[in-house]
């Protein structure tokens, strides 16, 4: 076997030996894979490792990093001897799972099957768009492949499939798959838990299907690779591989996810006539990268960046917007185009984020994305006509009933320097659930937007109307979550997600018309809570998020009018960033002295008690029936905020 | 067109005007096929709704309850004219989408896609199982079809090519999926979303596929299902027909979700020389369901009736078994075989959970479940081998990298009178999400277990470490979320889930070792708080679940020892049980007069704020490295804890 595939495979072995622990199954078995792809095919260069055209090369099967970074090192990325030493330790470029921002080359987080072939899908997307947009006559710009490895248990995943059916319905010919087949998963053979016959599972969904009897067998893999680039649709190459490939258990599970231990890699060494001691590697092996990898890759990007050059001439329009999109930029000024609606003006929240997303998508070419098969309910859509293969310039995106592939492929063209953003049920932001948690693990600005926000949807009963759904989101790390209370609230919001750079954004909308009721502004918004009325000498305060904001805005004219109780309200469209906030603006909100508070929203309660004492929420399952006997059944109504606010007075 | 078959479309119809809500589309549409089947095949009977050996049928298109309902009401089940009157209003018992355990005659609650057929997966499985253990020579006790109505969005969702996946392999040979394949979705074409070749995708997965090329053709539908019926697979019948059929705008997706309206309704009548008025039904309709489907039915009930009678006296003991499976009870004391460990025993929870499964299942046969590809690491799996195509008497599943469907297919499990059981990372309970809230809904009992419950988990790194996962199982509503200190909560928890009749239970354990440090009882588990450790004059009160009450008792040690400052130490495996107990209970473990009080866990901490004023959490990503770098980067070691209620303690 070649020297450079020998040295990742034993480093590999070695790291995961040093840390006693990781995955050495998958490194020895699909090394000769990954060695293949860098030193035969992927255009990329670890001295510019972020270069926009260079393929991108996912590691699906992530528990498999030991792989990626032994030939991340080898390929001369910067993962030195002494990182790869420091494989699973705290705080080392080299975790346990490749995580997308701290590791040159890594090009998404991955570890949770399926979410990484998924993520690829959006990558293939985002390329062939913008290759049909922004390449001209003698300049072609975007210009690159995507590869993906992938293991049994990412093909199992529902994910992949809806990814997998909609890549192919969209004839993503850029994307080659590479699938390590070895017949061996966690608990066993795979016959004993798949028998799906993959070249018909992958022609029924309108992928180019390609075998390859050993994965040792470089020529016959590269011959497939060449096919698959001829294909006109995805591929999926299946090579069959052993797991564990050389050590005394391989071709078993036990092979799969433990150390082989520092002895059984030197018996495996000795075997192999690989005399190096642990973490060794020879020179020859880092010329052969340089050779095959880095040269090959420096040549093309020096002639890209002068491409370049010419083309920012020729085409200066053109390039100032790939130039945003390249560098995830935003530099047009968004406040201009902010909808702004008069006090009294009644709109669904919903379609003021749809109107919201439209004003925006015009001036920004980076959005990008759609609805999984709900744009007349979410009014979430992208500009310029449907992106289908005969037009790749679409940015809308017909992701069918498909939520989960939704949010990894709207990771994937965000990763890819778009703004990938989503429309659904928020209901069912538990169908895409892994891929929000993975958007904000990676600090990607991913938008995800989703209407019929609460048991106010109705008829259609509990099973579509959201209950713990809000407080999920805001307990989630590095996301913001936004419920906003009207159509300002919520273009605020949707530009606060655009300004993020480092993090994914959720709004939530109301399917039901809300009216403009009070002033506020971007500033507040972005506090996530602010006083949206207030009251000299107020004796309680209301605190609501979304629709309930009206609610509370009624009850305190009413208090007002009609008991002569002054209350202040607070509109809080996001609990956690308020939470953020300093000290003492948390206290000019949400005083010490007062703490007659009632929190109000159709949801799960729990949170609230955070800022308030007194809680109104749902902690029940929804009920079906016409939106204002359901929120009369749920006791949302003026006149009980009313007798609640008079009961927490009398008691305080 | 039979008038029957008219009859429920303009039923249907009929209910969608009066609600002015409801889709009318697939009422239209796949009227013919849901006829069809209750007429010439379904065997049930309205007047034994629970009939055990029913064939069961799924509405997996949830939407087209108004299909159902119309239907149901022809065949005689407890659905008045009036009830169809009420269709969508509140507490009626036709809402919006069918709910189980709400409506007779309704197998499962349905409308997020995919989650039926995905269900009824489960339940033919439990069939087959049933009929391997409990049938005899002479006694065809367990034998019905399993029968679901799917369209093109079930079709698309990735849960459902999980389970499909999963029962071609299984060749469930008693699942017959009738597909409404109407060329229409939401948005548009269904082309404009999917291109899969149906036949050969159901092809590539072992299952059977039939086509019928009209659905007003129940000739050929009829010959559809008895090739179904002898294929040996599972079978997929694809059935062309036209959504909205009859109406204006049939053929396109303005039909799908918005009621016709009275006119157009009565202009489709009287261009079908359909003379009845709004909601009437012709006598012969019922006459004609009477002869078809109720007096086939109450027949093969009748002597099934015989059966089971015979067969308690031949087999007295099997009879027992099934008894108990039939009306969903546990009868035997399982206490007697609760597995409660010495002071001072070390054991990771999650070999708690798999030994004290075990041993359950050895007492209940109605146990039967497994893990995701994950058994070596979560040790939950079922006995008597594995549930195969050769062995339908073993209940372990191998569910294969299927997260989303295991948690769909163990509802249908326990739908069908089984205590059906998952078992994977608590992480990736992200994926079934929308499975375990549906059996919340539903009110089933189904178990779903977790190990690797928090950053403890070490190496893997935060894709692999959950942090707002406790929290949102907490609020979701119906379901009991325990994440148990030891071996002993552990056993209570599991003794707690399997007493539930009618709610869920999620319990979340340790990959790592946690040693037996106080006594605890199955009436405090079940209880969700209490005192585990007490100290007379107590200055302060450490809260923890799970791992950390072995950190607050170390830390409560040296607290005492160290510091001469005595706390109590309440162990909270369910926080969301505690908060229901009577206020005098809760006063008991947590008095009013002692607000120094610190929670702790390896988790977001907002919710924790409902029961201490400091909360020690976690509330960003987790790190990849050993477990105990990990623990101390996040703070949770003895020290942190005693210096923190030090600080408490001054400043109270």
């Amino acid at each position: 076997m070649n020297q450079s595939i020998q040295a990742i495979r034993f480093l590999g072995a070695d790291m995961i030996d040093k840390a006693s622990s990781g995955h050495p199954g998958i490194v020895l078995g699909a090394a000769p894979v990954v060695y293949h792809l860098f030193t035969e095919h992927l255009k990329a260069t670890s001295t510019h490792p972020k270069w926009f055209n260079r393929d991108r090369f996912v590691l699906s099967a992530g528990h498999g990093s030991a792989l990626l970074y032994a030939t991340l090192h080898c390929a001369g990325y910067k993962i030195g001897i002494e990182d790869l030493k420091q494989f699973r330790q705290l705080g080392s470029i080299t975790p346990g799972h490749p995580e997308y921002g701290h590791t040159d080359g890594v090009e998404a987080t991955t570890g949770p099957l399926g979410q990484g072939i998924s993520m690829a899908v959006g990558m293939a997307i985002a390329e062939s768009h913008l290759r049909a947009v922004f390449n001209r006559e003698g300049f072609p710009l975007i210009d690159h492949d995507t590869f993906v490895l992938v293991g049994d248990g990412d093909l199992q995943e529902g994910v992949t499939m809806e990814a997998m059916s909609l890549a192919g319905h969209l004839q993503l010919d850029r994307l080659i798959v590479f699938f390590d087949s070895n017949d061996i998963q966690l608990d066993g053979p795979t016959e004993n838990a798949n028998s799906d016959n993959w070249a018909l599972k992958a022609k029924s969904m309108n992928w180019h299907y390609e075998h390859v009897a050993d994965a040792n067998d470089l020529s016959a893999l590269n011959q497939a690779i060449l096919n698959a680039k001829k294909a006109g649709k995805p591929t999926l190459i299946e090579i069959k591989s052993i797991i564990g490939e050389g050590a005394l258990k391989q071709g078993t599970s036990q092979v799969h996810g433990a150390p082989l231990g520092a002895q059984e890699t030197e018996r495996i060494k000795q075997a192999l006539n690989y005399p190096l001691a642990p973490f060794s590697v020879d020179k020859a092996v880092y010329d052969d990268f340089q050779k095959h990898f880095v040269n090959r890759g420096e040549t093309a990007y020096q002639a890209w960046e002068l491409l370049w050059k010419d083309y920012q001439k020729a085409y200066p329009e053109a390039a100032k917007h790939l130039h945003d999109i390249m560098s995830g930029q935003i530099t047009v000024d968004l406040s201009a185009s902010l909808r702004i609606l008069p006090l009294g003006t009644k709109e669904a929240t919903r379609n003021s984020i749809g109107k919201q997303l439209d004003r925006f998508s015009e001036l920004l070419p980076a959005l990008m994305g759609g609805s999984a098969d709900l744009v007349s309910s979410t009014k979430v859509h992208g500009l310029d006509g449907n992106y289908t293969k005969d037009h790749r310039e679409g940015r809308n995106l017909n992701f069918g009933v498909r939520e989960h592939a939704m949010g990894a492929i709207a990771n994937g063209l965000t990763l890819h320097g778009l703004r990938g953003f989503t429309g659904g049920f928020f209901v069912f932001s538990d169908y895409l659930k892994p891929a929000i948690r993975l958007a904000a693990l990676m600090k990607v600005p991913t938008l995800f937007l989703f209407t019929h926000d609460s048991v106010a949807v109705g008829e259609d009963g509990p099973t579509h109307q959201p209950i713990e759904q809000l407080s999920m989101f805001r307990l989630m790390p590095n996301l913001t979550c936004f419920r906003p209370a009207d159509a300002n609230e919520t273009a605020y919001a949707l530009h606060y997600g655009l300004k993020e750079t480092d993090q994914p954004t959720l709004i939530a909308l109301t399917r039901q018309n809300i009216t403009v009721q009070h002033e506020s502004s971007l500033e507040q918004v972005a506090k996530g809570g602010y006083v949206a009325i207030d009251k000299a000498d107020y004796q309680g305060i209301l605190i609501a998020s979304g629709s309930e904001v009206e609610l509370a805005i009624q009850a305190q004219e009413v208090l007002e009018k009609e008991h002569h109780i002054p209350v202040r309200v607070v509109s809080m469209p996001s609990l956690e960033l308020f939470l953020s906030q300093p000290e003492s603006y948390q206290e000019s909100v949400l005083p010490k002295h007062c703490q007659a508070r009632l929190a109000m929203e159709m949801g799960a309660s729990g949170l609230w008690y955070q800022v308030a004492g007194k809680v109104m929420g749902i902690d029940t399952y929804g009920m079906s029936g016409p939106l204002e006997d359901v929120k009369q059944y749920f006791g949302f109504t003026s006149e009980k905020v009313v007798e609640k606010v008079q009961n927490l007075l009398k008691k305080a």
